[in-house]
Formats: structure tokens, C-alpha cells, sequence
């Protein structure tokens, strides 16, 4: 079995293993008591924090412990923004930030506050310029990730920072999949990170604030990490957590090495192994581990069923792989296709035989899947110059597939109206278009759904 | 060195150890995930909820993990409020609760609620009567713990959930301290747990809110645990808890029986051993594990201190063990003697010659204490009927200390005024004069602080 969900959780690191061992017996009493089991407990705490923050580029008494990094980023957000509530209510993110800044953001606007979202390049990055743009005299806080979660893409931290700075404005990273490869640049004034992305256990995740950030820390009082994480410390996890931040450190400057190139070859190959894929993210700007891809004419999820029969854990943007039956997005905000979505994200150690192996089974599994989709004929021909697939209650990929079978029908200059009402089908039938250099001509209204307009070029 | 604090924290229990060990390997996976690793998690997942939910008395679905008894706490209290927001905005609380109860009831109030604090007996037990002369026609949530933290006290749960349950109105049980012993019984709505009061790992809470009971989750969305409890599962964790609950509920009924022992003979021989003991709670109904006594004329830290070199590690209530050098707002309500407070917790497995051995270096230990303190003269006599003692500056117990030495100094029917700018003075002179069967007249403001009146009547 090969694991490639990395960028979901890493599977505990060796060294997380023996120190969460250590600390169950060593750590369990209460930290804030006085007698002997409490004080060992206060200091494997207190060492923990330490050297946590020493990773981090931060001062111990700057981090605390929660319980998931969702928490810290919602605890982070909810605290900075309050923290500011004089200076005004606007917050600016980016369109590709994990859910839990999103949905934090959710709730602030629907609380009454003002959010912009500030959007990507194909790449997945922003720009700072954008970030510039955003900036208001009323901001309260603004949020970007350190590199994205689905894609990679390495975000412009250190200058968004500073045009921040420039205008007084917190900046909150979201650093979860990256905190394993180093510190953060530049000057960030709050910081979330996930204990289990970087081969610690779960239940940990760790929330800087700098000293001198405004921040109020929202929710019943609490005596704990400061006020800002309420409830029992999670110790044994934490001195764990710790441990393998260290030990990934040690070893991450090889390691990033290591996983680049075989991300790179992946990158390289998937395109020239299977026909109709789409490689997404930034080719060079980007975490070494992960890389996404898309296949056209694929059903995501079937694809993620065949791969996990040949041994193969990875996971999807696509939409029919979520409980929502929306695709990604940060595959929507980059404007790429989202059908047949694979991201591959490897954890640290992986073997390159099995990347090997993987590069292997892709090709008859990509075809496989989409043997099995095959491809009805187009149900109503209007008029020469213009067909019309009805692919109404189809779904991803179906429609794009409708579409691609019947273009060489109409001659060049014509055009092909697909009906649809999925909602992938909004970016993938313009993503199509792109990859394969016809004209998306738009959309337009339709009984139920859409037609989505497609001009013949070539 | 014996451990006597597990109302704190328990070690983790061996069943929980190899659990938590053997679920490393299988559940470090996302448990929403298709592939292999995930659906292992997955499996992992629904059968500790399961097996916590049959522990419980509820329904799997009712059931989520938090990652605290706190938290669970939190979004309990705050989520049945919400949900019941139209019908009104009134809380009722026992004022014996554990501090996350009392602290998410200040920030409800902070926010416009109203709240209404349930006085207890002076065995630490709320009535039934009380709770329903509280309830009102818009009164949101009523909260009441099962069995109290600090002295040990069971509250009478049922009969209380049965005046709710007439009223219309949803009771929310805080069960941390009992859950390991047993189901609470009756018709709560709501109940709250904390794994690592039972012997499962830190980092694990309950919720459980009944079919039924309106309920609006607080905070930003987050698709985990029903929207109940953002972030990532904190699965290896959650599986250990359950291993421990139903591995502590095997034993609970002979264990029971032991540790009840054991704490009746320490509520029986320390008034026997130790001159001037208050202990407190209710003799009978009440924790098996639990015993909380007070000592006239000690300074609680100080014995913390003298015990934990003996090997005894136990909790205190006294307002100078506290950061917030107020003391114990359970021992507070109940009006008992706060000074020289000790909570004895036994841990499941405490030997019966650890408690022995308790008892016979207690008196001493006491003893210790006592001299150490010494007790400084009378400063100024006003004259012969009555003397005052100045004790501005001066922290519990040196007040009562001074005011014992100085009683027999007045005549049968004189009095003796206490100057003294000490919170915990307020409760404690009171409680001197029951235990002396001497006569408290009263406070009255002065100066600095104020002047506690005690007349002599023997």
C-alpha cells in the first residue's frame, strides 16, 4: 500500500512515537499543579513550547498549544479580528485558503463584518499587488497560507507581509503544510500550524501571536495556554508534536530535495503517460512534496477507487468526491479543470519505486475509468452548423465528454451548445476549451441549467 | 509516591495505553477519506462512538468527540442557548459547577443573558426545590453536574431533570466526574464527559445532545463530528478513551465498594487525628473516590507543600493555592472552612497502605504547618469587654489564627473585632465560629477591609 495523502496527515513519525511513549507516563497530572507528578508535567510542557517556537522563529511565551490546527486558525482569526473591532471590520483572504479560514470568515461576515477575497493566477498564487488592492483603511486583519493545500503553490508571504505592515495591517499565516520544511519569512503577525501535518499526532496545533498584535481571544474565559486555548493540555500529544517537528526539521532540507525530484518527475511524465491531463499548480514556486492533476473525461472519484485498488491512497478536488457535489475551490478560484482531480502529496520517506510503480498502473487506470464512462451520442441535432448535446442531469464529466465526441461533427466556425445543470461543468467545459483550443463563446440561460456555448477552431 | 489527586487527572489506564498504541498504526488516517487508510479510520471511528455512546446511554449519532470535557463544556452550554434563543435568555446554573459551566454562563451574561445561580445545602447539594422555583417561562438551558468536582457531593440529577422536563426546558449534565462510574441517570437533554477523568488519554471530551433538543452549534462551520467539534479527529485518542471507559466500568461496581471504603475511613479518622478538621461534602451521597476536609489555622499551600515531600499528592481549594488568591468558589457556596483545605481523590487502584500511610503523616504534617505560622499577639486592646486584632496585610489562615488566640482573652459575652482585608477571611471566621460555637455578629466596613464581630459564649 502506498500512502500519498501526505498533505491530509502524515502517518506518526518514529521519534513522535517515542516521545508521545515517554510522556504518557511522564505527563498525564495537571500542569498548573504544585506537587511532583504536576511540575514533571509543567516541564515537558514548558519544553515543548520552546522548542516549538524555536521552529517556528518565535518566542515561547508567543505560542500556544490547541487542539487541531482548524482551532488555532479559527481561535487566530476570530481573536486577531476582535482584537481590532475599534479599528474597523473588514478582512481580506484569499480564495484559495484551507476551509477553516474561509468558514471563519463565513461567520465574521455574517456577524456583520466586511471580508474580500482576494483572487489567484492560474498558478494558484496571489499577487501582492492584489493584496495592495484589497488593503483598506478599515482592515482588521488580513489572512494568506503559507503554500496551498491542494496544489502546492508557494504563496508570496514576506511581501504581502510587508505591504501589510505598510498599512498597519495583521497578517495571519495559515502555515499547516509547510511549518515541516522551515519557518515562515518575513513579518507575519500571527501564525497557525497542524502538529499532524508534519508527522506528529493529531489533536495538536499550535497558534502564534506576536507580542504587540492586538488580540482578543473570543469564547468562555479560560486560565489555560494563556487564555487562548481552553480545556485540559493535550501533553503527551503535545511533547510529541514537538519532538517531531525537530526530527522533520533535521531532516528536511534533504528530504525536500528528495521529494522535489520525484514531484517533478511526476509532474513531467503524468502528461506524456496519459493523454487529455492537465498538471496545476505552480511549476517551480511550490511545497516539494505535492503535485495535482486533472484528467478530462474522468470521474474523480472512480479514479480514486481504481487507484486505491492498485495500492494507491491519494485524494480529489473533484466535485463528485465531495460530500457537496461542488468541485474545489481552490481548483474554481484557479480556473482550471476540476474533472478526474488527483493530488498527489508524499509523505516524507516515501520510496521511489513506489512513485515508480505509480507513474506505471496510472495510464491503464486513468483509461480504464474512462473505457467504463464511455460516451453517448449526442441526442438532437438542430441544424448543421450548430449540435446540441443534452446532458441535463449528468454529471461531471459527462457533460465535457459529450462535448469533446461530437466537436469534430460541426465544421470549423461552427458550434456546440451543451446543456447542462451540474455545476462542475461551468469550469470544466471552459477548461476544455482552453486545453484543447477551441472557443469558449459563454453561457447562457436554458429551461433548467445552462448551455454552454463552444465555437469549433480547429 | 501516591497520587490522590485523580479528580485532576488520572494516569492512563492500561487498557487505554495499549489502545492508544495499537490505533497509532491504524487511525493516524483521515477518517473522511475513501482509501484504505481512511475507511480504517472510519471503522475505528463509528465503533469507539459506539461503544462510548452504549457507556453513555445514548445513540451513537447523538454522540460527538470534543477535543476537552471543556470544550465539550463550551459548545454545549453555547449551542443549546442558540438553539433556543427564540424561546428566551435565561440560563440557570448551580453555583457548585465547574468552571467551565460558570465561565461559559459569564460570557452568555457578558452577552446580554440572564443568569440565574442555584444556591447549594452545606453538604455542596443543590435542591430540587431550588431549581424550580429558578425556572421561568423563558428561561433557554439549565445546567446542573452530576457529582461535584471538588467535595465529592452527587446532586440529585433525575429529580432535577424531571422538574425541567415539566417546565419544557433542557437540562445540560456536566458528567466529567462520575461518567467513569456509571450512566447518569434520568432525562437530561445534554451531557458533557472528559476521557482523561476515567483514565483515557488528555485530549478527549463528550458531548451528547438527545434527538430532539434543539441545538445550534456555535463558531465557524466545520463538517466534522455533526458540526459539533471543529477539526481534525483526534482519532488514536478517541480510541484509547473508549477502551478505558468500558474497561473502567468492568471494575466500577467492586471498585466502587473498595475506594468508598477507603475514603469513609479517612472522612472518619481525620477528625479523630487531627484537632480543629472540617470535613466537608455530604456523607453519603457522594463519589466513591472522593474526600475534601479543611484545616483551621494551616495555610493550604503550605501543606500542599509539606505532603507533596512526604509523597502525597493532592489538590486544595484554599484561595492562597489559587493564582487568583480567592478561594474555592464551591467551598465558598457551600460555607464551609476554606482555610487549610485538602481534596483527597483516590485513583482507581490505590492501595490501601498508601492511605494508611496518609493518615498516619497527616497529623504531623498538620502539626508542622501549624507552628510554623506561630500566631502573633493582639496588637492594641481598646478595652476589657473587647479586643481587636489587626490583621490587615495579613493571608488566611494568619486572621483566624490570630482571632482563636485571643477568644479566651474576653470575658463570656465580650467580643473580638477582626480587622482584616482578606477575601478568604469572610468565609472563614464565619465557619471558626460554627465549628467553636462561638457567635459570628457580623461584618462592618472599616477603613481598610473590614472588621469581622465574634462574641464569646464559652
Amino acid at each position: 500500500m502506498s500512502y500519498f495523502d501526505a498533505a491530509s496527515a502524515a502517518p506518526l513519525h518514529p521519534v513522535a512515537r517515542q516521545a508521545l511513549l515517554a510522556s504518557l507516563d511522564e505527563g498525564w497530572a495537571d500542569p498548573s499543579r504544585l506537587y511532583r507528578e504536576g511540575r514533571r508535567a509543567r516541564m515537558l510542557l514548558d519544553a515543548a513550547r520552546e522548542a516549538t517556537a524555536e521552529a517556528v522563529g518565535c518566542r515561547p511565551d508567543e505560542l500556544v498549544f490547541t487542539p487541531s490546527g482548524t482551532r488555532a486558525v479559527h481561535t487566530g482569526v476570530a481573536g486577531a479580528l476582535a482584537g481590532r473591532r475599534r479599528i474597523g471590520n473588514h478582512l481580506i483572504v484569499s480564495s484559495v485558503e484551507h476551509s477553516s479560514v474561509l468558514h471563519s470568515a463565513d461567520m465574521f461576515e455574517a456577524g456583520g463584518g466586511s471580508v474580500t477575497q482576494v483572487p489567484v493566477l492560474r498558478t494558484g498564487a496571489v499577487t501582492v499587488e492584489s493584496y495592495e488592492e484589497a488593503l483598506r483603511p478599515d482592515t482588521a486583519l488580513a489572512c494568506l497560507q503559507s503554500a496551498n493545500h491542494e496544489v502546492g503553490t508557494e504563496q508570496p508571504v514576506a511581501a504581502v507581509a510587508e505591504a501589510c505592515r505598510a498599512a498597519g495591517v495583521p497578517l495571519l499565516v495559515d502555515a499547516a503544510q509547510s511549518l515541516g520544511w522551515g519557518p515562515v519569512e518575513g513579518g507575519w503577525s500571527v501564525l497557525t500550524g497542524s502538529a499532524h501535518k508534519w508527522g506528529g499526532p493529531s489533536g495538536v496545533g499550535v497558534l502564534v501571536v506576536r507580542k504587540g498584535v492586538r488580540f482578543a481571544a473570543q469564547g468562555p474565559v479560560d486560565e489555560r495556554e494563556s487564555g487562548r486555548a481552553a480545556g485540559f493540555e493535550n501533553l503527551p500529544a503535545i511533547v510529541a508534536a514537538a519532538a517531531s517537528l525537530r526530527a522533520v526539521r533535521a531532516e528536511a532540507a534533504q528530504e525536500a530535495e528528495r521529494l522535489r525530484e520525484l514531484t517533478e518527475r511526476i509532474r513531467a511524465r503524468v502528461p506524456q503517460l496519459v493523454p487529455d491531463v492537465e498538471v496545476v499548480g505552480d511549476p517551480d514556486r511550490r511545497l516539494p512534496g505535492i503535485v495535482t492533476f486533472s484528467c478530462l473525461y474522468v470521474d474523480g472519484e472512480a479514479l480514486l477507487h481504481a487507484l486505491d485498488q492498485e495500492g494507491f491512497s491519494v485524494s480529489s478536488g473533484s466535485s463528485c468526491t465531495s460530500s457537496t457535489l461542488t468541485p474545489s475551490h481552490v481548483l474554481r478560484a484557479m480556473g482550471v479543470l476540476t474533472e478526474g482531480n488527483v493530488r498527489v502529496s508524499l509523505p516524507a520517506g516515501v520510496a521511489e519505486e513506489d512513485v515508480e510503480r505509480f507513474l506505471s498502473v496510472l495510464p491503464r487506470t486513468v483509461a480504464g475509468v474512462r473505457e467504463k464512462l464511455g460516451a453517448p451520442a449526442p441526442t438532437t441535432v438542430v441544424r448543421a452548423e450548430e449540435l446540441v448535446v443534452d446532458a441535463l442531469g449528468k454529471r461531471c464529466p459527462i457533460p465535457v465528454i459529450e462535448l469533446a465526441k461530437v466537436i469534430g461533427d460541426v465544421p470549423v466556425g461552427g458550434t456546440v451548445r451543451v446543456l447542462s445543470d451540474d455545476e462542475a461543468a461551468r469550469l470544466d467545459i471552459p477548461a476544455w476549451c482552453e486545453m484543447r483550443e477551441q472557443e469558449y463563446v459563454g453561457e447562457e440561460p436554458a429551461d433548467r441549467g445552462s448551455a454552454y456555448v463552444v465555437r469549433r477552431l480547429s
